[in-house]
């Protein structure tokens, strides 16, 4: 039974928990440690049976019983706590990003080297049903080689301002997911990257230094052209499509929703809206992604989402922040 | 070039001189009578070339150059015009049905019998791409053999009190379309049938001793079990499904609208509603099957849809109006 | 904490006790008792920390600690256990069919009434997230009054002839689920019913005297009008749609998938087939239909499916068989 | 009534006769010419009564009764026969593009200045059912504000390297067709445009200097942000769909197909693949450009696809150009 220790138990920390508690075998959660912990949060991780609850993570850290960390504290902790983690012998899951610094993602790989530590990064989309059945479909060879890669990705309502001050605007934040997806569709990296990009939902946006709407695409290291496109807001909600072109066909998949019921009335044929966010739509994967992380402490195999994985989609994102400013497509190299 | 004369110069022999006029290569119309020909339907007519345009079809009938005949004239004069016009030397194409009686179909089959003339009964939704597309998969055993028809056929009006005194009722006048479709996708003539009806759309139907809403299930002679609902007003406009479920698979169509746009809002996702009615959804199969009766007399081979059909739908039509009336299911046979 | 046991650990049985363990909050499994108890079963149970494993359920019945017991045994062993189940106290639920007699469903219901006790019988697919769309878009005025209800439900595969010996047939075995959602669907009960069937599936379900292959037709008491097709194998899987048609529009759905992935090929556009059978289809229905089983317990409120649906489904199911016997429609109080 | 001459008798000149011989109300073809007028070109026109067959183009310029002519030759001959058709007094309907070259579309511009004559460019994807939709919902303001405008266009397969040679390459060949339906769904100009574009189909088209797969992406003058994508070949065939998404929705469409036949068995769900090519997918929306160029003779109006849309849109595909050989964004302005 592998311990696991929560630092941050803020939404996502809460959704790991539960995955472990319901979904996940063979561990459980012993602690979790948040700075702003409240009684209400205390009362929820107690129904779980957390034994442990902490306000400081080092005290996670120092417990020799715990064999595993989840990082689900704010972004700009992530690489700390990370090396604090590893140098403390747990093996670690960080939520994405892991940093916004290549340089501090350096540090956790150069914390990484030599150790026999898992470390796997949070991208939980590639656990997801639709995603995995496109990749299983690329893999098996059946639309050939891969030609384009559209991923359509807009959100239901942007976040408030103050949460995008401190985001790292939308690449690092919201299209980090889509640079994963990309590469992980067709199994490859990011060659050079084209930001077609606008402020077209909000203004507020736009003067944090930020775009709301954007068109990007990409040239894969295996040849293959990409396309994103993001907005912040979809008036009908979470918008979350994907589709590989290949030699010999295509693969898409659609938007899930609450139920298959369509209503046909005077008014046209309705079906519902997709689900509308994040939890609603991705909560198997969270768990799928759980599943493999303890899986591979356990069978001491490679996580499916390693560090190198967290340090591209950070370089990608890095480069389509160098695009809109520098108005030119950019190669991924020029940030090495 | 086939000379044709129409006769009837309503909606549906409106129909049938635009398919020869614009879609059929080896015939023109020469002639139309319709007993209350009017000055609008006259300049209609002459601007489509027609060059003689009486009130009496019998005119018609005498007209040495007049090759084929389209019967689109009231029900109750079809079959009688029928056998003048086999009388006459012309090939025959009748509207459907060919009759409401049994009798009367014999005698345009005996009319017919040692002729070598062409009688062609309209059941058009047997050329409608859909239809044909279930019927070919059946055919080439995509879904082994069959075991369950299912027919959805639902008008978006119902037609006025006047018109259902005379239509012979819902059976005779909207169903047997459905009949005969049933027949064509599993090639198969019918054993029995038992429908269960009601009065659900309008009372002023009830009054007319008809019924409005019915679901028929019929035993096919190829052993296949076949089901049909009916209901006179479906809100969302004119609903025509089909569905053949097989030992080895199934076959289904949905409904054509006039654009496969779908709109995405806070409301759900709105797709347009079927095409109005059988002119706008059929429009095409008018078209391929007055090209097949026309093929059959240049090439003199059967026509596809020949007096048995026609007999056949018109008896299950009577079995089912008798199984209304007896409260049991009813054998064909029992009205030979 | 309502303390629960479960009599039967075959594989309903089993459901339940995960579904209780990881979804539903106010109940846990004390006790589980089983006449074939094996080691395997023993393991599975004790992974779930169940901590009565028994072969006599009597011993569960016994115990005043337990609340409520889950009667997941063979049918014919359901009316029996309930009534000794009441007696003792306990809150019941009962898997599908109660019993194939009215004559011991009404002893159930004898032995509840004027006892504070739950009972609830097993028709999950209420709540099925599909079929309580339908639902609620019905109980919210949609589609205006039900005319039609339309159920399709085929299996994947028929059983093994020694179970459809003592099945009941058909019509309790497998359909007895789509006459309760016909009745669920527009809250109604059933006035009459006629059954059109055949064995088209497997000639040795034939020699058992059962059908694999109908089509049913009912009239509810509400004066819609109702139609079932069923077989007991469908090469594609399990279809479970349904569709209810009213004055005002439609509402149907379709069926689940593993995903939305439609590949594109030279072949056509594939999407996946159905969830193979019930148990992928509808294991979010197994975890709800056992909380509301619980919530009714707690709150001391009505159970969402009480003794009289056990007994109107059952009498439908009786009434079909004696439509197959005497090949005529049957009203349901015939049977009372 | 319109007499009209065809200039080129090749596919879409002997498309455009079709449509004017049998939807068209007030025109008839009088003359066509063709340099390689053969047999069976010349009985072809005969059988739709063409009464004047040239292989000189200029002998319907210099003929009176001819009101309009549509110009269907090779792209190089376009500009030059639509200044000689101006000058000669005839109304001009020219197939897509005008020219290779802005000054030689300026010169047609010039020679139309002034006078009463009509000019209309092919841009027929205007007048399809499903993308004139997307537009409506556009007009009507479903959708809010466009932010996002996406198009798919891939063929079913490329044309004979010859023909590449002179194409143009495909931004002007192809891709033309994309450009102006981006601009028409969303009724705006292209402010600036970057291609990421491939050989991925056939080195052969990389050798003729062009490229066979492409995501541009576009800004609009009106804010909104375009990508299309492009392929020369989708193994499925012709894939041609369009979105557009805004600040209260979103509108789409799906490909057209033969029939809605979808076949479920052991390997899934099977629809049909999109209508091949142009001429299958398109040939209603020919007649309907045809009948608004001759209802724009007929009452004086404008027609719907003017000489600034031609010039639009070879001005996007040159600096589509210019983009791919500057590996770049270009801004339209830069070519003018």
């Amino acid at each position: 039974m592998i311990q696991v220790g929560i630092i941050g138990a803020g939404r996502i920390g809460k959704v790991h928990l539960q995955s472990i508690s319901y979904q996940v075998k063979n561990a459980t959660v012993k602690a979790v440690a948040d700075p702003f912990m409240n009684d209400e949060t205390r009362a929820f991780l107690e129904s779980f049976g957390v034994k442990d609850i902490y306000t400081d993570y080092k005290k996670i850290l120092a417990d020799p019983e715990i064999d595993a960390v989840l990082i689900c504290s704010s972004t700009d902790t992530h690489a700390a706590i990370s090396i604090e983690a590893i140098e403390a012998g747990k093996h670690v899951f960080c939520e994405k990003p892991v940093d916004h610094s290549i340089e501090k993602i350096n540090a956790v790989k150069k914390a990484l080297a030599g150790k026999n530590l898992k470390f796997q990064v949070g991208f939980n989309r590639r656990f997801d049903h639709n995603f995995a059945a496109i990749r299983a479909a690329v893999d098996a060879g059946k639309i050939g080689d891969p030609h384009i890669v559209k991923i359509t990705s807009r959100d239901p309502e942007p976040p408030n301002p103050a949460y995008i001050k401190v985001s790292g605007g939308i690449f690092l934040d919201m299209t980090i997911h889509d640079f994963d997806m990309a590469c992980f569709l067709v199994n490859s990296q990011v060659d050079e990257i084209y930001v077609n990009s606008a402020v077209l939902v909000d203004p507020a946006i736009g003067e944090q230094g930020d775009v709301d709407t954007a068109i990007i695409t990409m040239k894969m290291k295996n040849g293959a052209l990409a396309v994103i496109d993001n907005s912040r807001r979809a008036a009908y909600g979470y918008d979350q499509r994907a589709e590989v072109f290949g030699s010999k066909g295509m693969v898409a998949t659609s938007n899930d929703t609450l139920s298959s019921a369509v209503i046909a009335d005077e008014n046209g044929v309705t079906g519902e809206k997709p689900l509308y966010f994040f939890l609603e739509r991705y909560m198997q994967s969270f768990a799928t992604e759980m599943n493999q992380f303890i899986d591979a402490i356990v069978n001491d195999t490679e996580p499916p989402v390693g560090i190198e994985a967290g340090l591209q989609s950070v370089l990608i994102a890095l480069a389509a922040k160098k695009s809109v400013a520098e108005h030119r497509p950019v190669k991924l190299e020029e940030l090495l």
